[in-house]
């Protein structure tokens, strides 16, 4: 997300332009909520400082841009809030931390207070019973591990006429299983993932990873009425992780979920051409899409796009993309190769 | 199913016959566990009495037709050694109660032991450590609850290559929740449904059903590699469902999945036609099946079979069959619909 805001005494209020489109800033509490925290932290700084410019009472015009698929569920609003935050602090000049500003982003939305950090981030639960100290902090930075890398899979949802509308909170009020996943689980899980990521141990984050995920879902299923956020493409992904894990005789590759269908796979660098040769292979693009739009071949795993699919290096991975057979083309939309970033 | 057996002293062995095609019994460890313990029965008989014929010691064919759609998960095997089971006791003439032969049949399939008894059974867990006490019970007759009907809807499951092989073990050993289901949850719900059951409350009955169901397939999908039994189609259907009960504002249908994607409609008699109407309507017939063949119409809920979809009595479900739209045709292969039986 690329987030750009201008102050002006001549503003008569706050603007929002989304990708180029104009938002009604008031409709959104969430939005409102963030500028106004913000606002107030300057305000503050103003109170102590009689030199600085009154931007708190100025008009605000923001301009933000997402380049990934909007509305896929790929956490765009995550993003989207922290750039926004991070962007604000710097048009005020905040004294406070990334820390601390996370606390702003959460208000938009929860999991933006992790976008707030480049590299690796914890989003600690707190115990504070206001949440002041749920906040996000960086366990480590960018240049840590360079060889991990990750492949979003954009999976094709066909949007069915019966939604789930229930969220999270559902699952806390109706999950009889969510009590014991916080207790006991998650907090294990925290600190062996840290532990994990300090030791780039790959194989201890992908199984932590891949359990997590699939207990965040379980969980989601045990609530009243179920929520159901993977479809059968998505865990046919799961299920050719876990066949080419067992293909190579060791966890090379992991899966994560999150509110929606689509995959992140992480894998280090050296594996990922064979695991983009298989999923190329048993997701084939549509004949539709321009093969550059579906893999960007943006880290050169590739001598040229059209190669995608068409040489694995390790001949157990080929024959487990021959059994593996082939999905309906285009149940995969686009695979997007990443890599740990630096932040908003 | 129907099964018969016949003894002779001149048979030189077992002999099997399922659907007409001869199995090797031999290669069955859970066939001719049963056989073997039920001969153990017969043995114990005869030394007692000595006119009894020596039938323990005579050779068996048995003849074993199931009218139930084959490996489509929908429990022929439990139905199978329940048949077997009671045939060989009827044979034999054992004195044993049903739920003493249910042990015999749990060996054979777990599931099988509540299949001895028709109305309402319960799967007691027993506390003893060698199993011995865990077997069936009946809670009520079949004449209990005549309004009680059900749907099975028969769910096209696209073979995918990548398949999950693990089962009921992995979960034991494998899922953090597991453990807590068991623990607190199951008992509960046991002692809660028997209650819905012996006050004919459909409410509390259909409502610990769904939950039940749901969270069955959260503590699979907590299991690691995660199990997933239920595909598209079937959490369309949980969607269709929770959506009819919105819809008639109270709980007049449940959903629940056993190990596989088929999914089990109760309701009330009364709400049958509705409920048949709604499904049809969703999860159209395929053209090549002709109608008696997808709903056999059987309870005369239509007055022919073409009609069905075609009539709803409330406006408010046939305004949700508008809204709900039209899945492909042949996700559903087929409806059978059935009431509570008489045992084997």
């Amino acid at each position: 997300t690329r987030t750009t805001i201008r102050a002006s005494k001549d503003f008569s209020g706050d603007r929002l332009w989304l990708n180029g489109i104009e938002e009604d800033v008031s409709a959104s509490k969430r939005l409102t909520n963030c500028i106004t925290t913000a606002r107030k932290l300057r305000k503050a700084l103003e109170q102590q400082n009689a030199d600085a410019v009154p931007l708190s009472t100025w008009g605000l015009h923001i301009c933000s841009e997402n380049n990934f698929p909007t509305a896929a569920g790929l956490a765009s609003s995550a993003s989207g809030y922290a750039a926004l935050v991070s962007a604000l602090g710097a048009l005020f000049e905040l004294p406070q931390t990334p820390s601390e500003l996370s606390r702003v982003a959460r208000v938009g939305s929860g999991s933006a207070c992790r976008s707030m950090f480049g590299g690796f981030v914890a989003w600690q639960a707190g115990v504070s019973a206001d949440g002041a100290d749920s906040l996000a902090v960086q366990i480590a930075d960018r240049e840590h591990w360079p060889e991990l890398q990750a492949l979003i899979l954009v999976v094709s949802d066909q949007k069915k006429a019966i939604s789930s509308t229930a969220g999270m909170q559902t699952t806390v009020e109706t999950s009889r299983l969510f009590a014991e996943r916080v207790k006991t689980v998650v907090p294990q899980r925290m600190v062996a993932m840290q532990n994990a990521i300090a030791a780039r141990d790959f194989a201890a984050f992908a199984e932590i990873t891949m359990r997590d995920s699939n207990q965040f879902h379980a969980v989601c299923l045990d609530t009243f009425p179920p929520i159901s956020y993977m479809n059968d493409t998505s865990r046919a992904i799961v299920g050719l992780v876990h066949a080419f894990n067992s293909a190579v005789g060791r966890v090379a590759a992991a899966y994560t979920y999150d509110a929606g269908p689509n995959a992140v796979i992480y894998a280090l660098k050296d594996d990922m051409r064979d695991i983009v040769e298989l999923f190329t292979s048993c997701f084939p693009r549509p004949e539709a899409v321009p093969s550059e739009a579906f893999y960007a071949n943006s880290f050169g795993v590739f001598e040229s796009p059209n190669d995608a699919g068409t040489r694995i290096t390790k001949p157990e991975v080929a024959e487990l993309a021959q059994t593996a057979g082939k999905f309906t083309a285009g149940s995969v939309r686009r695979i997007i190769h990443t890599e740990v970033g630096d932040g908003p």
